[in-house]
């Protein structure tokens, strides 16, 4: 099956990117792992989306994934673990599958919990963020894993399955402990990964432990992670103001493209990622090239 | 009254504008006086506002506009018709009052009628788009009004009042014949606003009408009408990635920025206009300017 459009993330701009490119007629996948917003779903009250007023954030997302199962989008409720452009188009890999599209919408949201010490410096030296592409390497040897949502445990459990030992940091509410006998939970905080040209340890309370690599589970990925050459400002992606990165074929909206953190204005930001990537793949069509990203 | 944040326009733009300022507490004034985005009521069916599937544009403006009902923002039914800056504030004149507002926000939407032969060319020079602002200069004589708005009727009884004799070209559906006997309505589509250094008259049909003025009466007036300063581009306001316009304390979002014309792109960048209005407050209450507008 080939999409006209793949989008990364089940939040308000994904969602709404979703319906936007549906309602036009496109073939859309969407990719959300994380259970649809858990971000906006910790909001108590959201009173400044236009035409549902005073609801929590909880019903409000229920809402907007009701709206998005009611057109033909394929939901594929799993990780993205890579992308890469083959062709004139993308590749897209889950844990389970691959799905190829002509363009790529990023919504993927941004993680407010700040990088732990060590983590940019070691990252691809030790640190990864996919249990399911990483593993393989530290089979038989110990390893850190630091999760801030509890849909990790799968990735935990997955790596226990490969590593001799997983050293399991768990920094979110409604923690429940791993039945694997080789996961050891820690609930002091790490506060170091370490290592010379690659990581051998990381500290947390009084302690050290001897590892090979650390895996961090958030809900959203730092951003260019899987897409290396994707033009970041901060820690937001970079998009002129059609909503196009600097990769062609590749749009972005939502909390992914800075702040303000609001869902409708994500809402918004998502339709006119998803109307962008039409226009892109109309004139494509046509033999018209339409990539005007200019980095100023 | 000091007004925190003046919205001009009540389309999806404005309105989530006023929502958002009013939940975070903001005293709004919002002025609408052609019945609530007239544009949107006309569609027949919006499948893309996300969280409120297929519906009539008609019945999802009423659920806007019954939202702001909710909310403490105060709602003026009239059309603005000067816009000043005093002192570090601003003066907004309607027919019957006047605002003070310490920041503005345009959501004027965009006319989709193109312009009149001779209406840009003799703007200020006998064409008009207000009433109450122009008919004294022209009593006692001949002038026509091209109306594409049925609510223009009110202004057009009001030129009828202090001129001699008024040409009225009704350019709508549903048009009912004015009771006033020197209101001439002619059905005939105007061709030309002609003149040499002033008005002299205007073409429709095989027929030329000799008057002193035409006044043009649209859903929403051309943008710099009233505010002279303003960056227009082509025939929107220019905007940077805030929402900031040119002018310090004006901020914009909506149809009148620029396409697509979607009502949940215009909602959430009117949000955005609304957070970076509250922001400059914030700075400038503060002592710091927060002007970071950059024409590219």
């Amino acid at each position: 099956m080939q999409y006209d459009i793949a989008i990364i993330g089940g939040g308000p701009a994904g969602i709404s990117a979703a319906i936007t490119a549906a309602s036009k007629g496109r073939k859309v996948v969407l990719f959300e792992a994380h259970g649809f917003s858990p971000r906006l779903r910790s909001v108590a009250k959201v009173s400044d989306y236009m035409g549902i007023p005073d609801i929590s954030g909880n019903e409000l997302m229920d809402i907007f994934v009701n709206h998005l199962r009611q057109t033909d989008v394929e939901v594929v409720e799993e990780k993205i673990i890579s992308l890469k452009e083959v062709g004139e188009g993308f590749v897209l890999g889950t844990p389970h599958g691959q799905y190829e599209a002509d363009s790529v919408v990023l919504a993927t949201g941004i993680s407010r919990s700040t990088l732990f010490p060590g983590e940019k410096e070691f990252l691809g030296r030790g640190v990864s963020y996919c249990a399911f592409v990483d593993a393989a390497k530290y089979k038989g040897k110990r390893v850190a894993a630091i999760a801030t949502v509890p849909d990790a445990i799968e990735e935990i459990e997955y790596l226990a399955d490969q590593c001799e030992q997983v050293f399991f940091f768990p920094r979110y509410q409604g923690f429940v402990p791993p039945k694997k006998k080789n996961i050891t939970v820690i609930l002091d905080t790490p506060t170091e990964i370490t290592g010379t040209d690659k990581v051998t340890g990381i500290r947390a309370g009084d302690e050290f432990y001897n590892v090979q690599a650390t895996f961090v589970f958030r809900a959203s990925d730092p951003l260019n992670s899987f897409l290396p050459g994707l033009q970041i400002r901060g820690r937001s992606i970079y998009v002129d103001d059609q909503a196009e990165t600097n990769i062609e074929g590749v749009f972005a909206g939502g909390d992914c493209t800075g702040q303000p953190w609001q869902a409708q204005r994500a809402a918004g930001q998502g339709q006119k990622a998803a109307l962008s990537a039409i226009r892109y793949l109309s004139r494509r069509d046509e033999g018209v090239s339409s990539h005007f990203y200019v980095l100023d």
